[in-house]
C-alpha cells in the first residue's frame, strides 16, 4: 500500500504518534473509494443501542441483520464501519479484512433519562475483532462529563499502547447547554478543541449552526469572524479549532431533511475542509439500492 | 457427541466466538430431551433470593431443599438448571455431569425498594462448580442501568476468556417505564437488541404484549408491522431484534395463569421461532409429579 | 481428632466445599464441651465497637480487658470466640490453640445514625491470628445492602481460597422494615435463606417472633404453616429456610430478660433443631462465676 | 539499646505484633529525655494544614520554617516529631536519626466545611523518609467515618507489613455529637476503644471532661464510676477503655489556657496513668526559649 | 551544564528529593534567558480547555495552532512551556529538546458549572513526551478538594518515582470562599502552604491582594504583619508560607490590565522574592511581536 501525498501529509501532522496508530489511521485513509484522498465516509450503526431497533430498522427491515451493514459499507466502498460489540462480532469472521472496523466502546440508551453512557466493550475486544480503531462518546458540559472524559482517557491510553487510534464523538449537552447551544458554532468549536486536547485522532462533531450562544463570544465573533453565514466558513472555523486543521474532523448528517439538502450540506463540508461524513440513519433507513446511490453521490462530492 | 444440523446451524451463527464458549453452548443445546432440536427449557431458581423462601417454596415445601431442583431438572430432561451460588454448590458434587448448570451471578431482593442487584458470585466460582454458563440480570432504563451493564460486561468478558457463555436476563424497568411498558413489544424488542449488542449468548426476556408504548413508534408499528396481534408474530419480531434471529432468545413464563393457557403461550413462542422457555415458579410451586407432567408437555411442544 | 457421626453428617452436607473450610468447620464443631454434638455455643464480643466500652463492660469492669473474654470462653468450654481485630490480637499468642477464634471483619458504631459498617480487618489478618473462620454482618433491606453483600462476597471468596469458612450475621433492617418486621418469622426466614444462597457456612440470625409481617405471606402462613406459635416450631421453619437444614444456623440471645426465660428459649432452639447460640451481653455483663454457671446450663441443654 | 523494664513491659502487652513494629515502638519509647520511662512527649505540627500557616505561625514567625520544628523537638529531647509529608521531607536528611518521626498521612483543612480529610502521604513515603510510625485521623460519628476507618485500615495494614506502627488520632464528631459530647468522658472512652479495636498502636485522644452525654450512660456512670470529678480518675477510665491499659494512650493539650493550668493538667494525666502528651500549638506558638522551658517542665512531670 | 550558585542553593533546599527530580528542576532553572538566575517565566496554554478555543485564540488566530505556542516560548527564551496532552503532542517531535515542557494533567471546562476537573493525561504520557515536569490543579475549599488532593498525590507520587517534579496550581474556591477571599493574602498563604505540605516542587498561586478575609486573622495581621500594603511585602509573606522560602513559588498574571501595570506588578513580585511568573493570556492574546517584546520586558525585570 503506497500512501498518497495527501495521506502522507495528514499522517505527518500526527507527530509523536506511534507506528501502530499511524498504520491504522493509514488503513482507514487508504480504504474504499476515497482511498488516498484524505477524505472519509464512515457508516456508524449504534442507533439500535441509542434509540432501539424499531426506531432504527423498522422502515428497512433488512437492517435488523448485522450482516446487512457490513455488506452495505463494503459495497458502497466506505472508509470504515463503526458499531458496538455485538454488531461487529456478528460479521467479524465473514467480512474480515474487507473494511476497517471501529469498535464503538460506549453507548447510551433512550429508555432512561440519565445522560450518561456505559462502557460496553474493551480494547482487548477491539483487538480480538481486528478493529482499526476504537470509538467513544463524551458529553462536554454534562454532569457526568468528568467521568466520561476520564473513561475515554483510560480507553484511549490502552488503545494507543496497542496501536489503535481513537475516534471521539464530542457531543455537548448538559444543564448549561440548551438545544440551540448544542450545535452553535462556538459550542461545536469548543467540543472539537477539547477532543483534540484529549488526544483523539479522529473527531466527530455535528455540523455547526450560525448561532453564537455564549454571551461573551457574540461580540468577539462579530468583530473577528464576520463570515459564518455559510456552512463552509463555519466548517473552516471548526477545523481551525482542531489544532489549525492538524486533526481529522468528520461530521454527522446534521438536520438535513431531503437528499438534495443533505448533499448540499456535504458540498459545504467539503469546501470548508472537513475530512468527511459519518452517516448512519440517512443510509440504513433507506432501501439498499437508494442508500448505495446516496453514498456514491456523497463519495463523488468528496472525490471532486 | 455429534451435533445435529440444527445445533451446527445455531453455533455457526455465533461467529468470532471462541471454542470454549461454543463447546458450552453446544453442551446445553445437546442436553436433555430437547437435545439437538435447537430448543431449550431451563429451570431457574433464584426466586428464593428475589422474593424470599416462603413466597417461593411454601406451597411445595420439598422445594426448600436445593437437591429438589437438581432432581426435578434432571428427571424432567431439561436443557440446563440456573441458580445462585448457594443452591448450585449444595448439589454440585452429587449431580456433577448430569445437567448443565448456569451460575446466576447477581440477584435482587424484595426487602428493599432500591432497584439494583448485588453480585453474589464470580466467574471463578462458576468454573469451580463446573458450570456451562453464567447468568446475569440488567434493568435497561433503571437509574442503575449503566453500572449494571458495566458489571455484566466485566463478568461476561472474564467468562468469555474462560470459555463460558453468558445468559442475560434483560428486564426493562425504571422511572420512564410504567408497568405496561415493561412488557410492551417495542420495549421488549429494545431490551433484546441491547442484550445482543452487549454480546450475550442467550437472551432471556418476557413474552411481549401487543401494546406499543413509545409514542414515536405507534405510527411506525401500524405502518410497518400490522401483524402483532398474535403472540407468535410478536415473538418473531423479538427474534428479528436479536440480530435477525442469529442469537438464542428464551422466554419466561409470562402472565399465564392456568396450565392450558401457559401451554398455548408456549405453542406460540415455538411457532414464532423462540428458542425456548425459562420456567421457574410454574414448575417448583406445583407438586413434583404435576411439575414433571407439565414440563413434559412443554418439551413435547418444542419437539413437534 | 476423630469426628463424631453427627459432625461427619453435617460436614457431608457442605458438599463442593474445599478441605480447608471443612477442616476449620470441623475444628469448631469438635471444640469445647459440645465437641462432636453438632451444637455450638459461641462467645461474640463486638459489643464494645457497636455500643461502646462503657455500655458493654461497666457493669462488669473486668470485661474491659480483652484477656477476660478469651479466658471466659476457654473456661466455659465454648465452641469458638468471635471478636474484632484488636480484641483477638491482644490474646492471640497467649491463648493460641486453646479455642477456635473468628475474626469479626466489619463493625458498626452507635455514634452515627448511618446504618452501615466499615471493614476493620482482612482475611490476611485472620490468617495471621490463626483464626478458624471470618465473621461478617449484612443488613438485608438496608440502603447499603448491595454494597455490604458484595463486600461479604469479596471477603468470603478470599477466605474460602485460604480455607477459612465464613460466619454471616444476617440482620434485616432498612426503610421498608419496621421494628416488628426485623424479627418476624417471614423476615428471619428470608434473611437466613439469603445468607445460605450467598454461600455462608454458619448463619447467625435472631430468634424469630410469631409475627408474619409481609402481607402476601399472612394468608400463606395460615394455610400452610399453622404451627408457629411455639419457638421450636419457628426455629424448625428457619432451619428449613437454610436449605432444608443443610446449613448450620445459630441464634443470638434475643429479647429474653431473665436467666430462666433465656434458658427456656434455648431449650426451644434446641428442640427446633437450631445449631446453637451466640451469646454475648448475657454472659460478659454478669460476674464471671455467674456467667460460667449460665454457660454450663446452656451447654447442658444442647448436650441433652 | 537496652530496653528498660517499663518499656519491656509495655512492648510485651503488644502481643502478636511483628518485630518491626515492636522495634519502632521501642525506638520511640527509648528516644529523648523520657527514654525508658514508658512516657512520651510528641511534637505534632499539622496545624498549618488544618488551620493555615498564619493562624499557626504568625505569632512566632520562625515557625514558618520546617527546620524550626525539627530543632525544637530535638533540643527539647522529645520522643518523636509528627508532621505531614512536606514538613518532614524538608529536614529528613539534615536531621536523619536525631529524632523518630511520624508521617501524618491524612489532613483536613479549614477552608471547607466538609468534615473529611484527604490522604496526603503514603506508607512508601514514610519508609523513604525513615519514619518510625505513621499517623492517621478518624472522626468516629462523622458521615465519612466508615470510609475514614477503612482508609486507616488500609494504611495501617500496609504499614504493619513494613514494620511501622500506627498512631491514631481518634476525634469524635458528626451530626449526633454536639460540642459538649466531643470531649465527654463516655465519648472519649468510646473513641479510645474503637481505636484500640482497629489495631492502632498509639492512641491520641483529647483529655475527657466530666460530662457524661449519652443518656443511657448517665445512670450507669453514677452507679459504677462515682469518681470522675478529677481528671486523673477520668484518665484512668480512658486507659481502662484502651484494653485495660494494654495500649499506649497520649493526650492532646486540651482546653488549658495558662502554662500553670496546662502543667497541672499534665500532672493529672500522669497520675491517671496516661502515657504522655502531644503538644503542638502550646509549644510552637511561644518563643523558642519559652517553649523549651515549658517542654522541660512537662518532661519533668512525666519523669517524676 | 554547570549550575549557577543560585540554582545550587535552590536545589539544596529540596532535600530528600531524588536525583531525577533535581535534574529536571535543574533543567527548567537552567533553560532560556533566565538560565541560572533562579527565576522562571513559564508559558501555560490550558486556556483552550478551560475557556474554549474562541475565547482564547480568536483575537490572535495564529494561536489556534499548537506550534505557535512552542515557537513563542522558544523564541522568547522562556523557562518552560506547560499545556495539556494534545497541545504538547502536536510539537513534541519538532521542538524536542528546545524547551522544557510540563504536561498539565488535569483540566476543567467552562461548559459545566461543576467545579471539578478531569485527569486528561498520565505520568506515562509525560514521560513519552519527554516532559520535565507534570502540572496539576487543586481547588482548596471546593467540595471536590479531598478527591482532587488525593488525585494529585497519586500523580505526584508516580511522577516522583519517575524523576519528574510536580507543579501545583493551588486555586482556592468553594462554598465558603467568596470572590474577595479567593485572592486575599491569608487565603493565598494558606493555599501556598497546603501545596508545599503536599510535596509540590513548584507552586503556582495568584498574586495576593491586601485583603485579609478570615475574621480570626484580621487582628493577627494588624498586630504582626503591618506591612502588607505593597505587593512586594505580600509576596514576601507568601514565600514565607512556602516553608520560609524553601519552595519555588511562581505567580499568575493577576488582575493587571495594561502592560505597564503588569510590568509594575512583576517588579514587585521580583522585589518580594517571588520566583517568577506564569503568563498565558497576556502573551498569546497579543500579536506575536508584541508578545515577544512583553516577555523580554518581563525577563529583563527578573534578570535585574
Amino acid at each position: 500500500m503506497i500512501y498518497s501525498d495527501k495521506v502522507k501529509f495528514i499522517l505527518n501532522q500526527y507527530e509523536n504518534t506511534n507506528a501502530g496508530i499511524k498504520a491504522n489511521l493509514g488503513r482507514i485513509l487508504m480504504s474504499g473509494k476515497l482511498s488516498g484522498t484524505g477524505k472519509l465516509v464512515i457508516l456508524p450503526v449504534d442507533q439500535g443501542h441509542e434509540h432501539g431497533p424499531d426506531k432504527s430498522f423498522m422502515v428497512n427491515p433488512e437492517a435488523y441483520d448485522p450482516t446487512y451493514h457490513y455488506e452495505l459499507a463494503i459495497e458502497a466502498g466506505l472508509s470504515a464501519y463503526a458499531a458496538p460489540l455485538g454488531f461487529l462480532e456478528a460479521g467479524a469472521e465473514t467480512y474480515a479484512g474487507q473494511i476497517p472496523t471501529i469498535l464503538k466502546i460506549n453507548s447510551s440508551n433512550s429508555l432512561s433519562s440519565i445522560k450518561n453512557q456505559s462502557k460496553n466493550g474493551t480494547v482487548k475486544e477491539a483487538l480480538r475483532l481486528g478493529c482499526a480503531a476504537v470509538g467513544f462518546t463524551i458529553y462536554p458540559g454534562s454532569d457526568y462529563q468528568y467521568d466520561m472524559i476520564e473513561e475515554f482517557k483510560e480507553i484511549s491510553f490502552e488503545a494507543s499502547e496497542a496501536g489503535l487510534p481513537s475516534v471521539l464523538w464530542s457531543y455537548p449537552r448538559g444543564p448549561n447547554i440548551d438545544k440551540e447551544s448544542e450545535t452553535s458554532i462556538d459550542t461545536i468549536a469548543y467540543a472539537t478543541h477539547i477532543a483534540a486536547l484529549l488526544g483523539a485522532h479522529i473527531i466527530k462533531v455535528k455540523p455547526p449552526s450560525s448561532s453564537v450562544t455564549n454571551n461573551d463570544l457574540k461580540k468577539q465573533y462579530s468583530k473577528f469572524l464576520s463570515n459564518i453565514e455559510s456552512l463552509s466558513d463555519r466548517i473552516k472555523h471548526i477545523k481551525k479549532s482542531a489544532f489549525n486543521s492538524k486533526k481529522l474532523v468528520v461530521f454527522s448528517g446534521g438536520n438535513a431533511k431531503g437528499t438534495q439538502e443533505m448533499l448540499e450540506e456535504i458540498e459545504q463540508i467539503k469546501d470548508g475542509g472537513g475530512n468527511g461524513s459519518i452517516i448512519g440513519r440517512n443510509t440504513f433507513q433507506r432501501p439498499r439500492a437508494e442508500a448505495l446511490q446516496l453514498l456514491q453521490s456523497v463519495i463523488n462530492i468528496y472525490k471532486k
